[in-house]
């Protein structure tokens, strides 16, 4: 299965992967799941929000089991983040049916589209739009950085833009919900173990911080009577670091904008977005005001107004503790080394979006590195075999 | 003559300038300039360099006594910053001609093409090309952000970038060069005079920081394993700032580029330009590797590596020494208020650039805001006429 997925979308130059939502690669990744899915004999269909399923069963039975991930990238990606989680659970299904494992509720796979949110800037839209978590004319009207539309992209593709929508019956028909993914952080190698349990996503957002000052020429202009929005900006970047550290959370400057951004002439607007996440939403709101506080102060002493947006947040996500505990027990009766990990994520997923409506689990497999978004993101072959494994035991343990 | 210069190349949005060098807002300046030659009857020409030229008298005479400044503008610029001393000049020639002034030497209003670089990225490009300071092969090749280089822009704009190079007979013509320019700090504003003479333009440079760390994903990467060049960029932002302050400096971050620039994403790399100027090139050379130390020190630190790497530098330049006295008795004996102030400038200048080749002074305007680079430049009418007075009586001095 590796092998036909590997080649897809990847880019020459930097090693990673371009997979976007609705773009060739991403044809090609969703022609790879329906082969895949008709391979083994599976009912493949595509929903009303280009979600894929390949089933085994009736899906019209309920309480059925499902599992799966999604195929899309973040710019220059890694190989696993997604890919791991959709070849898994066909590997696990694989691995059932050598087991001789005879099946009480139907199972399906499921590719979820567009979860990176990539192109159109926004993360979890087939999930989201099945969950009624995102309005269909707001998603219609997403526009990637061509200007093309989300409706565009789909007809594009030969998809119904005008289809798209809420998709309740179909999330009715769920029992239980299981997404494999790579880790995204050290925890498990730092624990030496090759497979952990989900406990829950923590709250996150992201906040605009825009700081006003004056352009002038930085070869003329005294320092005393600058009003320089860098100098804000950095204070600001350190001060995240460091208010973050003293809380036990995260906090990141990754993307700025600056005008007029030239050499010689001193900013007359800088634009950082900071994102930030805790373990609960009070530990959130107190960093994110630090930092706030911070701006502020130093912007009064260099004459810079700063002004803060909340551009996005979610709430946390806590998984349902029985299922949690339920594939805990499982993985930790039929593997050695002890009781399996249970840890929490910063990175949002398309179980996050599931979990309100259905009870919703995740399970992480150790990335050496912890490096995740980028072409270093890496998992030992023994480690995935150990994720299938377990994948395998909870599904078995879950619809047999 | 402000009337008829003043609509061109304003854009609408911002208020600001927009004329880049061989463009239709610069044709349409050199228009400008060539009808204020002609409407006062003196020989206009364009020198091989598209460098023009209003002659009273006769160029051949040789000992010229030259004025001027340019026309061109940074992005968004104000409007005085290079047509204030141009409008100067032919302004001051009139006031001669009223004062029934008898010329002993031949005089020239000229307009230096390409003073900003703001398209070309090389600031001074006619006056060095001029001064046999710029390679023509390399003038040429300069490229715009287009793409499009200087021998196509010439071409279109219907100049022969062939004929492009050293001009040694013109200099050699040439007594005295005096430049009369908006000031860009607030020098005279603080001592409340409404003109000045140079003294010196401060060695100046520019320095590309590149801070290379390790892109991660922004929700997930532990604080601990973060080698993140945001918070090393940061770090030298303030760094250079303080160490300006110290060493009674300049010293600017104004433009900044990060890769890959997403919200959730740690950046890979920082790169940031270092514009830095000082009375004496010790100073700043102390104050760049002071510059450079702090960010190697923080990037250790961090994990994250930093290679400084200088793109720019141009040396002290000492305006000539009787030249300048002389400006200064001129003007100090024509007005009210004392000897004239005699300052130092932080910007390089067309005079700067001919100060190796001919005897060169400037005279400054007040700027009350010291605002630069910026449509929020300005100069108060009265001080507007007081430079053309001062410049007036500096060429009868030199001319009459």
């Amino acid at each position: 299965m590796w092998r036909d997925l590997a080649a897809i979308g990847r880019h020459s130059g930097s090693g990673g992967y371009r997979r976007y939502a609705w773009t060739p690669a991403d044809t090609d990744c969703r022609a790879w799941f329906e082969a895949q899915a008709t391979g083994r004999g599976l009912n493949y269909e595509v929903d009303r929000n280009g979600n894929q399923w390949a089933w085994l069963g009736d899906p019209g039975a309920g309480d059925a089991v499902v599992t799966g991930s999604h195929l899309d990238s973040v710019p220059d990606g890694g190989a696993f983040d997604g890919p791991l989680g959709v070849v898994s659970s066909f590997a696990a299904l694989d691995e059932l049916r050598a087991r001789g494992a005879a099946f009480r509720k139907p199972l399906a796979v499921v590719n979820f589209g567009d979860e990176e949110g990539a192109r159109f800037g926004l993360a979890c839209v087939g999930s989201r739009l099945t969950a009624g978590r995102l309005d269909p004319d707001d998603a219609r009207a997403l526009r990637d950085a061509d200007g093309v539309t989300l409706a565009e992209a789909m007809t594009r593709a030969g998809r119904d833009p005008g289809a798209i929508g809420p998709d309740p019956e179909r999330l009715a028909g769920i029992g239980a919900f299981v997404e494999l993914h790579i880790e995204q952080g050290r925890a498990l190698d730092l624990e030496d173990r090759p497979v952990g349990v989900a406990s829950a996503i923590w709250p996150h957002g992201r906040w605009r911080f825009d700081f006003r000052g004056e352009a002038n020429h930085a070869g003329t202009t005294r320092l005393a009577d600058r009003h320089d929005p860098m100098l804000t900006y950095a204070t600001t970047v350190l001060a995240a670091r460091k208010k973050a550290r003293l809380a036990g959370a995260l906090a990141t400057f990754g993307k700025v904008d600056v005008a007029p951004n030239g050499v010689n002439a001193i900013a007359s607007r800088v634009r950082g977005w900071l994102d930030a996440r805790a373990a609960d939403e009070a530990t959130l709101a107190a960093l994110v005001a630090a930092v706030e506080q911070a701006a502020t102060e130093r912007g009064d002493r260099d004459g810079v107004g700063v002004t803060v947006t909340r551009e996005s947040f979610t709430p946390v996500v806590e998984f349902a503790h029985d299922l949690r505990d339920r594939l805990a027990a499982l993985i930790t009766a039929a593997g050695p080394g002890g009781p399996v990990p249970v840890l929490p994520t910063g990175a949002g997923h398309d179980a996050g979006i599931l979990a309100e409506a259905v009870p919703t689990a995740m399970l992480f497999v150790r990335n050496p590195t912890g490096v995740s978004h980028s072409p270093a993101e890496s998992a030992a072959e023994d480690d995935c075999l150990a994720g299938v494994t377990a994948l395998a035991d909870v599904l078995e343990g879950l619809a047999c």
